[in-house]
């Protein structure tokens, strides 16, 4: 590709922002067009302080860009999970066994203007606020802007045009209606939607619960979260069913019931939630969906990037990461090419390299949705976890848990993750439910070893058994 | 439901019909409105002959309406895959070991008449032609329809609208449009497509191949398939990449370059194909897709059925089986059912019971897709199906393949079929490849005992861990 292609921005969130840096410092003269107005100018969050969790892939791709201690200031270390029962009771359960393993809680806000300070202070980027995109020509390679506050429409061309507009991309519509191309695409929504609350901060910004945490109240078929924000707050998430259930979010319909339900189920939270039922019938109620789709690109032209190309469940923790992580990527396929290699020979080689990921951490953040909302109550679960957390602690570079293989093990792909975490899973939680492997509090390392070796075996066999099956599926 | 509802459907295909001559022999008020013109009247299929696989599950349907023995004058049996390598040499391999089970060909034409003869011949059924639906109103409960002699538009409304007009569905579209529920939405398009083309009957209607097989030239990236037809001619059918390998559509340009790709690979098909050329180049490239979907129905103001609702690749031969097997489930809950019952109800507890069963024919389909392509060159692949075929002939109440479970047992649904079918799969592959179980020409009673004996072990202890790990995936 040319050093000197104009390349165009459809997007200003998360992933346009760090995608128009990278851009930037390789070199390209950059456009980035962003619907909303410019968030560090106007308070566009409506008083509400969203968090995020960010770990490793993200950190990842700061220090590609050199952000890692401006950051890193942004950041609420988050060792483990804070489970409460429906007492009131917590047990506070370690992300990994590795005490330097830990997730972050970060401002979505926040983060999002530090990268457009840092793009913005490159002379080779423009930003663009107000400009909504309504269509994208992916055959001219031209973008349909709607410029709100002259109520102008723009068609702006370029030399090959990112769409990094989210979960509803436009760009992606675009594919779909225009009907050029075969176009895979899905949207999958869940059963339940959510819906963001808050714990205010003390006195002096004092934190009312746990601060280093990540708080879960799983309660089988619904669960609240809450992470900590750096002004003392907790953002807090009801995740509930739209129609099923006791208590769903279509019946919950008074203050009086919105209350009868957190006493019931959440009680030690409501405690800390004087505000609860203004709050509740203020935010919106809004879905939880998957997107995955190919291709991402069109013929050198567009590329599809971030939730545009694979939204996912936030379960895992993993949307802005897994954003972040596609920019790292993308800049390793750049640094592979040269002069002669044409957008579409990179833009092919980017999908074909890291759609398999994608589609795996979707997969992932499905099937963390039923874990979280209810690994408290299942015994043989919670025994997996501990024997997993003393496997990681005492042979630290023997063992990984699937979580840990996701969240902190940033070299292997989500595909590997998934396959190898998976197969762990199945192989740990039949070795406990057969009694083959045998687990008390105070487990020796010689028991632990064992364990291990008992756990690599078993997990070695599925991988077999499946790699064969497969062959005579795929290709048999 | 009321007995007096008015029932509109929307498509007079396979699916469309079947409902309608069901629904009209049950009383209902129903009326259908086809796009195109009536298939009796006009040559459609511009000179093609097009044929389908018609198995149990789709003559269980004939029964209900009583057609089996109509149906059966136009069945041409296919007792099993005849296998061509590219020498010509030929294998023939039964689809069970049970001699009574087969499939059939049959024309899509005839069978479309026929259950539009019967459909038509009540009074309470009323056919329209030439009325393209443009959108469905699922809130009111009315379709927008366009006449195109008149080229007048309509809006005819009605108590219940089924949406049967197929894999392209202006119901299903609208529901996507409409964005007024979350709809979970998916299609996916393989990297092949297929082309139709034919080999002629011979003097006097004779056939130029072996009548009663499913032909395949199975070349792994690639294949070839042949089903006959009442007249001596076979429909022939070339599923082939876009875009990838030394031969595709996008390459084959020209008239020699079709031949020596048919020389190279199909030598003994071409010989029986002197127009192939022409043919080539007049019969349309079609894509292979999968569609899935939910909820399917709206308020019970209307429901999605056939391919409408759930569309997939030919590869099992199931398309219109599972499309019939819909009309036979939704009778069933009619039955259930009784006049309190709201068209709602009835609905839900359609796609509630139904879903499973068409995403699992789905999944299948797109797994017999690459077994097709595949299976004549993998000998691990050959020794397993020898094997099923012994246990099916020697056990036939003790043993059934995936194959037959999915095609021959009407009384299993899909899901059941592909669970069981995979595990067992599963199972047979791992023990072929493990040395468990040694297979040769032979194999007397006794040892096929003992083969049975352990595939049923290593089957049950494959499904009892695939449910452990479930429950920690989705409740642990």
């Amino acid at each position: 590709m040319r050093k000197d292609s104009r390349i165009q921005i459809i997007g200003a969130g998360l992933c346009g922002a760090l995608l128009a840096l990278r851009l930037g410092q390789r070199g390209y003269q950059v456009e980035v067009y962003e619907k909303r107005p410019d968030l560090r100018k106007v308070d566009i969050s409506a008083g509400r302080s969203i968090n995020l969790a960010f770990s490793d892939r993200g950190i990842k791709a700061m220090k590609l860009v050199g952000l890692t201690q401006k950051v890193a200031s942004l950041c609420i270390p988050m060792n483990g999970r804070m489970l409460h029962d429906t007492e009131g009771n917590t047990v506070f359960a370690a992300y990994s066994g590795r005490s330097h393993e830990y997730i972050n809680s970060i401002s979505r806000g926040e983060l999002n203007a530090l990268l457009l300070d840092e793009a913005e202070a490159l002379t080779n980027v423009q930003l663009f606020f107000n400009h909504k995109c309504t269509a994208v020509d992916f055959e001219k390679g031209a973008s349909h802007l709607y410029h709100y506050p002259t109520k102008k429409e723009l068609v702006i061309e370029a030399d090959c045009i990112f769409g990094t507009d989210g979960a509803g991309s436009s760009m992606r519509k675009s594919y779909y209606l225009g009907k050029k191309f075969l176009f895979s695409f899905s949207q999958d929504y869940l059963s339940h939607g959510y819906k963001e609350l808050s714990i205010l901060p003390g006195a002096n910004g004092a934190y009312k619960a746990y601060k280093n945490a990540l708080h879960i109240w799983g309660r089988g078929d619904f669960m609240l979260i809450a992470l900590p924000n750096l002004d003392g707050s907790f953002t807090v998430t009801l995740f509930l069913s739209y129609t099923e259930g006791e208590y769903n979010f279509s019946n919950l319909t008074t203050p009086e019931k919105v209350i009868e339900f957190f006493e019931k189920y959440f009680k030690d939270a409501l405690a800390l939630m004087p505000h609860l039922p203004e709050e509740f019938f203020k935010n919106p109620t809004s879905p939880l969906g998957t997107v995955k789709c190919s291709p991402w690109h069109y013929r050198g032209k567009t590329l599809l990037m971030g939730d545009a190309a694979h939204a996912i469940v936030p379960f895992y923790g993993q949307g802005m990461n897994a954003s972040f992580e596609d920019v790292v990527e993308f800049d390793t396929v750049l640094n592979e090419a040269d002069e002669n290699t044409s957008w579409e020979t990179i833009f092919n080689r980017f999908e074909t390299t890291r759609k398999k990921d994608t589609d795996a951490i979707a997969d992932l953040a499905v099937d963390n949705f039923h874990e979280m909302k209810g690994h408290v109550n299942q015994p043989i679960f919670r025994e997996k976890r501990t024997l997993e957390t003393a496997l990681e602690k005492h042979f630290p570079t023997q063992y990984a848990s699937k979580y840990s293989l996701v969240t902190f093990n940033e070299d292997i792909g989500y595909a590997a993750a998934l396959e190898l975490g998976r197969a762990q899973d199945k192989a740990l939680l039949n070795l406990i439910a057969d009694h083959d492997i045998v687990t008390h509090e105070d487990m020796s390392i010689e028991e632990l070893k064992i364990v291990l070796a008992k756990v690599r075996e078993a997990t070695e066999e599925i991988l077999t058994e499946d790699r064969v099956s497969k062959l005579g599926q795929k290709e048999g």
